[in-house]
């Protein structure tokens, strides 16, 4: 059995999907996909490990499940450190963002200099509407992530990675390999080039849809919001 | 130490604040309100005891609690059945009903008799907004949950209690005693009159919220959206 994957056309398809016939929220959504991240963290990187949790926030969606997961994290007794350098004019970031601030969770300008003082990043930077270049100041964040000693957990995708084709042959990015990859729904194209611990979160597919999109909803485990893949997409 | 509750006035201030200086969206709480719910009801009811749920859906925001609980329910895998008689022209009770005929959850128009085929009732018509009378028709739905042998989980409120006394002296709901009750957020005064298993959900209230409104933020354990309290609220 091989990995079933999407494109990244098909990713967007399926959250339209899921917000107009489907009838979510994007609320929702992020909410559902944020809770599986900070689920998949807990599960790799127990607070025994260390609390201090760096989260890189891009600008899109993919940094929202970011935002979402620092707050359940903060709630689970991690300490979360936020690095949001591109905030967002959208009303829902803003919300996210503010629910972090009234949990007194510190936002920094220095991402290389929080670093030095992590246990473990969440990389919440580019997801799977992300093409072409890394953007200033993302190129120095995903170096520092590819270089680093600490634990790194991809959402969705390894920031900087091609959704089709995985890693970049040259350049930013080419030597950014995180420890562990969540992907949202269904694992895209790159999951294929992926070696590390990889889940699969977003507990709210249904039947029609997995079917729909040709992938096959995991066997999630009693109320587990996440569950763990092996290569061929089956659960470990 | 004795179990600090909330009156209906201060529960309703507490989801103004959630709302507005806490600038959470109203699709974001009922998720994370209804997905602890789901969890109260796993943890009670493993599907080991039976599979068919009967939810008993209100009009207002209790219901809508109960729409979300049920749908993860659905994906935890048991089988769900609605009773939503009085359905609102609300936008959101519209999409999370649509998010369960998307699943081929069966609405139903009869409780009595879909009562008859359930393992576990979860009672979700009022919640501490209700007030007054019991309106049609739900007077004898209050009196079927209250005769069943099968086991009853109240979402926030026992339906047809009184939220600061409890049960009412006589008449419908007098002698209406649900086996489980899942506060959200903390405690209603009728808390104190309740005699089952009781949780707690709604792991989103900040220390200073929990501070305003003068209760403590219990200790949840992991990743858990509930925490199981004793008659003073510390964690069982």
């Amino acid at each position: 059995m091989a990995l079933k994957t999407l494109s990244a056309k098909a990713a967007a398809a399926l959250d339209r999907d899921l917000m107009c016939t489907g009838a979510f929220s994007i609320d929702q959504l992020m909410e559902l996909a944020g809770l599986s991240v900070s689920q998949a963290v807990y599960r790799v990187h127990p607070i025994s490990k260390g609390k201090r949790i760096l989260v890189a926030v891009g600008p899109g969606n993919n940094g929202g499940d970011g935002l979402v997961a620092a707050r359940h994290l903060c709630h689970y007794g991690y300490q979360p450190t936020i690095y949001y350098p591109k905030r967002s004019n959208n009303e829902l970031y803003q919300r996210l963002a503010k629910q972090l601030e009234d949990l007194d969770i510190p936002f920094v300008d220095d991402f290389q200099t929080a670093l030095q003082s992590s246990d473990h990043v969440l990389d919440a930077v580019f997801g799977f509407s992300f093409s072409g270049e890394v953007r200033e100041p993302f190129p120095a964040v995903i170096q520092a992530m590819s270089e680093t000693k600490i634990p790194v957990t991809s959402v969705d995708a390894p920031s900087s990675w091609d959704i089709e084709e995985g890693p970049p042959k040259s350049g930013i990015g080419s030597n950014f390999h995180p420890d562990v990859l969540i992907s949202l729904t269904a694992p895209k194209h790159l999951a294929k080039h992926f070696r590390g611990r990889h889940f699969i979160g977003g507990r709210f597919v249904t039947p029609a849809i997995a079917e729909k999109y040709d992938f096959d909803v995991p066997a999630y485990e009693g109320v587990d919001q996440i569950v763990e893949v092996g290569p061929d997409g089956s659960r470990l």
